[in-house]
């Protein structure tokens, strides 16, 4: 297997992952309807993210970083919508 | 900083970013209204976890593989769902 190809694989799904969040947030914010979205699942994902977070200052790994601090204000978006629309 | 504290910090993220799909798939399970759900950032976060799931494969990382084997399954339930109820 050549070197790169776990940073490869590695990379893309950070990017995959974060990204994701914002045609969710786009959708969510555009119909106004959070209905289907569980709060607990939310707030339980967004504690994650945020440990993740930490980690990837603690082992200074920026991809991990900035993939997770994106992540983390998406899913704090989906809060607030989701708080502010029921 | 004590050498457990990273391993401690990611093996909890990881549980947090894995389980907080279990009630988000229950959730929709009872209401079956799912309208509120992005297929397209339900797909491009499968796709993403199951690049995570390769990447623990390449890397031997037994927790990575487990985490992400436990959520693809939960978010190709939600696909499914997603699927079935629009």
């Amino acid at each position: 297997m050549p070197a790169y190809l776990p940073d490869a694989v590695s990379t893309f799904a950070a990017i995959l992952t974060t990204v994701c969040w914002l045609p969710q947030v786009i959708h969510l914010f555009r119909t106004r309807d959070t209905r289907a979205i569980s709060l607990a699942m939310q707030i339980a994902f967004a504690c994650g993210v945020a440990l993740w977070l930490v980690f990837g200052f603690m082992i200074g790994n920026w991809p991990l970083i900035v993939a997770n601090a994106v992540t983390l204000v998406l899913a704090g978006a989906i809060i607030a919508l989701k708080i502010v629309h029921g």
